[in-house]
């Protein structure tokens, strides 16, 4: 079974392969009456697309989005919103490699397992090509809760973390790593350019912060403002772990230390004297910042040799050609960013239809 | 919205509250023809039941669960299994205070928020009560899957983390930590008594293993067996970060480092030289061992003053007496089980419902 | 696979057999803060339960429900409502024949080619005594819809139809036929009378109407009002058929004989000169009242031998005994309301989820 | 909310409004490996296309429709299948007599009254055009069910049904209406010629036949069969009414006409005398064909002048000229039998899913 949707209220399911004719969205449950248009949503598609400098793949796509359903006179009507991508630069190369060997750290044997067989032109639905149309998606996701900023950002890249004391938040989009301490930019720059050299790759960690949400949003237990995140993130391309607020670092806390102690606040709404929960609790939010961390492992692609075995189950060794991302983590922040905004979306939604 | 059930095709639906008569889960698509009696879900109920030792809250509760449904002549009818346990212990006590203060990492500023009331007796929805239901729950999830063997267990508490080289999972079952390092266990009996005494709390991290579980199952993208893991994971309390396999330690490697390479085994299927990536690629399990780790934070709930605010929004203090679990993460463990053996019996269900 | 969940953000999911110890339901997603106690859902069990006439069954059950969770100082705290039925006179028989032999018309043949075995004490799950838990939740889900009024009644039994002209509200409540025309009243006495002296059986008609539903419920395509109609009432035990508005009438209309003209109403709302289309277009209500009708075939239990075959494919004959409604559309009556009344809470629940 | 997925475990999601550039379907849960091609689609596309005879609407439309995903070396991957189709006939016309009165029987006022606003060209997504994409999905779905043959025709048009005498299956597709009696064909020729001279219209009932179908699909209570069938039905637009095996007329029946009596079969099947339950028990089938009817109104358009109002609630009369079906139950046909499609296909996948 595929499930290839997500969400309960806002719903969007994507389709699409990494060499097919196109991918897409289909966005169902976005409220009538919304602003929408393609200039909404192409500035985070550009975010996300390759190409765009050395540090990244260097496919070329335009990525550029068509609302083919759900917009009249642009606004939402309340029907679902289609939005299409078509691949441009699919290159044709010869995949026959592919085909035979399973790429460690790929889905090839997985998907071999499971479906007894599997489009291997450029990893076909497993690609983070796939990605390309959450990012669409959140950009509507983005119009139904204009009171949220959402900031993602790299925090950390090959284990050399960014200095929290040098946060700009300006900084972030001044530089191909979505990275907003300057100097560790510089850091990461050569740091990557070893790695694409030598044919290797690195993992990184993205943080993404929401602020401006509500108290009350979320639910307990099995839509939990934390599971759903968690769901969400753990869903995009080679993560391997996700956490809320301090994470597994507040496993290492007292309950002292924990504790995020309230006052009375101007406004009536309470204030925080810290965020170590990271904007919930209960699985509902506070109205304290959002906060939660996405680790991505490195690209599997590599051009060092891996041992591996054919799909008839003969040892050979398997060398990953081809033009990749060198960090996916960094393309990785814009689709972090998309699909936090999706949660809360359907998030607000829920609370509505629950709490009216 | 509350969304009280989790699943796909194996859904399970909770309810109850700390202090109400009793609590229980609905199990919905149990496979027919399963022998299924309460003795085979009791010893998991034991496992996680208070009062065991003094390193768990002093809540007497006998945790009998009563099947209600769903099984005939000891074996499952494929009908809604209804479980049911009752409270017993639910001390009568005053609970003007946490009526009117927010109790800061609990949820009852957040509650209120949402719903403008809450059940403040004992945390009402929110209490770790509710976990109890999982496990059941659980116990009928692991009658489907009987060619996987499920080991959750503390790897790290205060801070503490077990030695790998001292690994015994004989061990598991005979300290009250779930503590697989004996030497391991010693040192936290005097860690949590010294919290405990001190009205403190400590975090903990629970690992949970998985193995038997063949390759492919799971699914691509927004049903990936990681995020189906996280969400599972998240969804319960105190939970604040999840990893697959190497999870955020992935983030520092290399592509070198953290390739699982592999070669012919013996059987057919694949030897992997490595388990980075702990049992999934491309959200579809490959034969390996399933490794998810998930964070716990301290308990809320201590004796040292805290500032807050009053439900009018005054400022005040509050300290949180009570029976409570020094550390949450310890009765965690076999909640974690429970919730893997759910995802992975409904996952089963998926794999044979889109592949046959 | 089960599903014994129905709705999409008001949901219940019920459970039990005939012949277990008790049934229920667990409501999810009722908003927080509605009045709710026993005594609220108590008399809408009176309706359904068995044994009040001579022409209903005669198992003897009180059918009293009990609230289990989700209310808190008399009020609903926004999650789940469990709702338990103790099953009192499961009378002790001989299910050796049944065990046997497929009743046609029961669900006896078509659950062994299922789950390759069944509960056959009294129907176990497919028992109409499930729906028993259907009502209770209907309780819950008339709390959210205060502006709407429900009535349901049998319009037509064993082909003898009420007299449109005779129709008294008042009176449904005042004989065991939910019938409101006195005539018919007491020509169905006789015929329910003559066919329970002759072992036979009888189909009925129910209607429902809901006044005071607000234009803009529902949803084009495939949660349209009808549509979600048409999946509760057909999910009731013997029922075959459902119509909304003119139904299968409107398709001998003309276009100009079906119109449901409209003209401007007393408060800026439009006045319909016709309802035709039962009070939904586009699968949207227009605020006219919602008509529905259900088909109840005749109780499958007769004392007429039949012929049948054993579970070893041996030819046979069958002749049902036990305590049987002579026609269950009469009982079914309730339980229409109760769907009604479940469907309209959901919906009303997804149009403030998108629509705020 | 819109909703606009239908299914459980074989899902689909349409999108599209009548005047967009295209309109189509996402189909997820697709097991793998099945082959499929656009040739596999275009024939039952070109059995509803409009403008192929003159008793339809003259609207041209090609319907050709295009497999953007999920389709590798002429095999389904298990991963969801977009399915497009161009809209090529939207005809530019003045549409704002329509955008600001409402038209009677069309969701003009029911969608501005849940939305605000609405696509007025055309009827936007409440137009009848969306089926196109639910017969291209349908094509999918008949993929996962070769067991399964399916005959779906008008039964009964403007109130003259079939002689059961004169069925003939060969008769449907060899004249305009899918109509399995030439003798009725004929007269209806008349009728709806007269219809659409008139600027009337006409309704509809079409019948669908499922045999092959094994006994064991379906489930108890809330996703039987039965109300699958009728979820999917009554989701078609135009329907106002739904009937398995006998139906409504089943309520007319006593209980020894009604019961199908069984005898051993050949095979050890069991054979049934009768069919009156239209080939299900307790909400799963037995085997025997499964049979439903579904009611279509006249269409709504129609050229006599009709009262109703407009957008700011004046009094004032319609009259819907434009290109329109004039009996819209006649192309609803293949809609009906790609609708049955989906729900066997989604109900067999299922089945595997609980009872492997």
């Amino acid at each position: 079974m595929s499930f290839n949707t997500f969400g309960r209220l806002l719903r969007f399911s994507t389709w699409g392969e990494s060499h097919g004719p196109a991918l897409g969205a289909v966005v169902d449950g976005c409220p009538p009456g919304l602003e929408l248009s393609e200039a909404d949503i192409q500035p985070f598609m550009d975010a996300r697309k390759p190409g765009t400098s050395r540090f990244t793949t260097q496919r070329r796509e335009a990525d550029e989005v068509r609302i083919l359903s759900g917009v009249f006179e642009g606004r939402t009507t309340g029907t679902p919103i289609s939005l299409m991508i078509e691949n441009t630069d699919q290159r044709s190369k010869d995949y026959s490699e592919i085909a035979q060997k399973y790429r460690p750290g790929h889905a090839d044997y997985s998907y071999d397992a499971k479906y007894g067989f599997r489009d291997y032109r450029g990893g076909g639905r497993s690609s983070a090509r796939e990605t390309a149309a959450r990012v669409a998606a959140g950009g509507v996701a983005r119009k139904i809760i204009p009171e949220v900023t959402l900031t993602a950002y790299v925090c950390e890249l090959g284990g050399d973390a960014i200095d929290r004391d040098n946060f700009d938040a300006e900084r972030i989009s001044q530089n191909p790593f979505f990275c907003p301490d300057a100097a560790a930019a510089e850091r990461w720059a050569e740091k990557v350019d070893a790695a694409r050299k030598a044919g290797s790759s690195l993992g990184a960690v993205v943080e993404c912060v929401a602020t401006g949400v509500p108290a009350g949003w979320g639910a307990p237990l099995y839509a939990k403002m934390d599971s759903e995140l968690a769901a969400a993130m753990m869903s995009i391309n080679a993560t391997k772990g996700i956490e809320i607020g301090d994470g597994f670092a507040a496993a290492r806390l007292t309950g002292e230390e924990n504790a995020d102690a309230m006052r009375p606040g101007a406004d009536g709404s309470p204030e925080f004297a810290a965020n170590h929960a990271g904007g919930t609790a209960g699985g509902i939010t506070t109205g304290q910042p959002l906060v939660c961390r996405v680790a991505f492992k490195p690209t599997s692609s590599i051009l060092t040799p891996v041992d591996t075995i054919t799909r008839k189950g003969e040892a050979t060794e398997i060398v990953t050609k081809g033009r990749h991302d060198p960090c996916v983590g960094i393309r990785g922040t814009p689709v972090v960013e998309a699909m936090m905004a999706l949660v809360l979306a359907d998030q607000k939604l829920l609370h509505l239809g629950q709490c009216g």
